[in-house]
């Protein structure tokens, strides 16, 4: 499936060429919006090569760590290049977690096997010696949460949910709650530490990390996730009747004094520039991999898209405001703000203004549809955007556009509308959160797919004068 | 491809049930040839709970290792309890080399990055603490031996060479001159270390190892593979023209009076009991994974199949004898010898009366093909078994058996012939000698077609009285 949807778009990219609009010197609407399309399919966009830098010469870049803010400064530098207006560092104090030396080991008569494990983001350390005990395992967090209370002091509570695949993201979405309320509810029943199968579509011996929410009266604990073989090895361990007892140990801390960014720019609009189309993507990754998928490819989609706007012979009529977020992967103690809130209150006068607002974080897959605000999907707006969008293999989605994006959720909550450009994700929690988030992962005709459809709803957006807001309206 | 391919060989195996010959209690070698391929295929034979239990209870075992010797006499009892003869232990000294904490960094502007890299077997520590020192890049093994004398003083030697994926392995053997030769011909440049692209066909982190040997007047110098999103990583920094460095640790380390060994069984033959068909396969494996293509399929392999046989009504002609050797993975200084040449040298007077000889050791992937020894592709022992194998997806090949497994090459240099069942090796090199070499990795109805193959060729060789030195003869 995945290779040969992978050779079919490769066509589609490669077969563009010489397809595009020669009338690139007219400019009205529609001209430019399938102008920046064509470019961006035929690989005339700065995505490939913003997105080969951020992970090659920046590489990992976890929130609050110095390599997170040399990628903001290369950003803002980039952007300040291609002529972007008002750049500028949101900059903002939070608590970074860093991870330390960390070792899962499987015990048994014949000696201990190392696991293929990894801390969630925000566990604590284990006590120096590390800690030793038997695993309970239950198959899912609702198996966790009707365990009574006590009945897992002294032992590490596993949870062995598998995730299933499907290609809106929304797989992940119903197996979260085993990684941010896990630890908290084992916690809560005596648990020292905390494991989970982790949330993966693979089959390799990556583990997925990511980051847990700690609440309660108790203390936080270690908190672990497995690769799928080494889930199945403690498995097949419990099955043949044997207690099953791990030694864990982590050396994970935390910096109090650390400080994270976003990344703000513009293209000022030409006649309506305090009405704001606010596109995002966040810069931080997790420090496994080079976030390549996540999101790095988002930051490179939707600069590139503007770059490409940019370059047009005419502005639009609304701004366009790229945010490139900070500290999307954490969570912090008692909800303190990060990049998302950080914008939001900076801005809160200008929320009004803010016409519509999108995120790119679900990877680089193929687009294969838009979903817009409520009420928009039949109007004409939606349907010059449809024929816009066909050519390139993506349609209007039937579904309005709901879970954006965690950096914009803020900007949605104060009732800015919301769009959505919907990546195929059948593959993107093979290596979401992983070591193996790597540029290799990416399909650079794919990524051009993904630019020219940004392009053209962020072009068609800002140049029109549709009330968003309007449409939304129940 | 891989997925078209498991899913026909999951069809062919789900469809076999049935088929099989009614007449089992017939004892004439074509019926018992094909009761045991029979019963194989359709999935009743003890293959994949020996390789379940060796890889998830013992799980990696290095040779020289307790887990090896652990290994060792779980196959032992294993074997006593199936009802096979003469099972015993043969021990031998050895020198066992142990991986320590590693860790390899990219260093640059930006601060460090660290890469998914592993220590090849036998490569020294490096000092304590670590090595620092510029990159040297050489597309080859033939670029590196072409660098002048002293031209790498102070480097490290980086070789980038990428493996082709084939179906017979071949593309491997071509390659495999960078891991066992590179590091002296780096050493005796001037080099401090030795780097390469991992021998691998997959595009995740992770590094493959393997074992290295160290010759000349050069000492050794500490040796790592790189993944390969890792070793892209590296090309991608030299491409934009920057110096690159990077800094090294390891704390392998050597045990002098380590122990390893070989475990033999026998069918005893009933009419020529002095003439054996010895079948082989390895029972060490990297540390890194839990050696289920390599080669605990191997073990599970020729196990189950001479255990079906030992299930019949009746013996076969010739003795049968399983060896499953120790530390096949590794080499010693000055040649020490080391379970394959433990073999030949304590049957030596025996060599005569070894009548054919053959190796699992490449996986589990479909066998496509059978070769024999030189001049019996047109016989009619050869028709006879083609009639057998037809059926299973397998045929004869129009290529003599050559390279038949390194433990068993010491009997064929002696002059025993030997014989090769050609699995599918197209993904094994996705895995080989990684930590993702895992038990999930084995289709299982693949592995009842490598236990039917086997069983059908073992029997018919030992059930006949074809001279296979006579056919082999120029």
């Amino acid at each position: 499936m995945g290779k040969l949807f992978r050779c079919v778009t490769g066509l589609m990219a490669l077969s563009w060429a010489g397809v595009g609009v020669a009338a690139a010197e007219l400019t009205d609407t529609q001209t430019i919006a399938a102008t920046v399309r064509d470019r961006a399919m035929s690989g005339q966009s700065v995505a490939w090569s913003l997105l080969s830098e951020l992970t090659t010469d920046i590489g990992p870049r976890p929130a609050g760590s110095a390599a997170e803010r040399a990628a903001a400064e290369w950003a803002a530098t980039k952007l300040r290049g291609f002529g972007f207006a008002n750049v500028s560092l949101q900059s903002f104090p939070m608590v970074a977690w860093q991870r330390g030396a960390e070792r899962l080991e499987l015990l048994g008569q014949r000696g201990p096997q190392l696991l293929a494990a990894t801390a969630l983001g925000g566990s604590p350390p284990t006590p120096a010696p590390g800690l030793e005990a038997e695993i309970v395992a239950f198959p899912s967090l609702q198996a966790l949460q009707a365990a009574p209370p006590g009945s897992l002091t002294g032992k590490i509570a596993l949870v062995t949910r598998k995730l299933v695949v499907t290609q809106d993201g929304t797989g992940y979405l119903a197996a979260l709650g085993a990684r941010s309320a896990g630890p908290t509810e084992a916690a809560s029943r005596g648990a020292i530490a905390f494991l989970m199968r982790s949330l993966g579509t693979d089959g390799h011996r990556f583990p997925h990390t990511g980051s847990t929410r700690y609440s309660g009266e108790t203390g936080p604990i270690p908190a672990f996730a497995l690769g799928a073989p080494d889930a199945d090895q403690i498995e097949r361990r419990m099955r043949s009747g044997e207690k099953v007892k791990v030694r864990l140990f982590s050396s994970a801390s935390f910096t109090k004094n650390a400080q994270s960014q976003n990344v703000v720019a513009e293209i000022p609009g030409k006649q309506h520039p305090q009405e704001v189309v606010l596109i995002g993507a966040h810069l931080d990754c997790w420090d496994l991999g080079t976030g390549a998928i996540d999101d790095g490819s988002g930051v490179a989609i939707v600069t590139a898209a503007a770059q490409l706007i940019l370059e047009q012979p005419r502005r639009p009529k609304r701004t366009i405001r790229i945010v490139l977020f900070g500290s999307e992967e954490v969570t912090q103690p008692h909800n303190a703000p990060l990049g998302d809130k950080v914008y939001a209150r900076a801005h809160a006068g200008e929320m009004p203004s803010h016409v519509l607002t999108g995120e790119s974080d679900f990877g680089a897959g193929w687009i294969y549809s838009v979903s817009l605000p409520r009420g928009l999907a039949d109007t004409p707006f939606a349907a010059t955007l449809r024929e816009l969008l066909i050519p390139i293999g993506t349609d209007i989605s039937k579904w309005d556009a709901e879970h954006t994006g965690t950096d914009v959720k803020p900007l949605v909550d104060l009732g800015v509308p919301s769009f959505k450009l919907n990546h195929d994700g059948s593959l993107y929690f093979n290596y979401h959160h992983t070591a193996d988030d790597t540029l290799d992962k990416i399909e650079p005709a794919t990524l051009s797919q993904n630019v020219a459809a940004w392009a053209a709803v962020v072009w068609l957006a800002a140049d029109t004068d549709v009330n968003f807001r309007e449409s939304a309206r129940p």
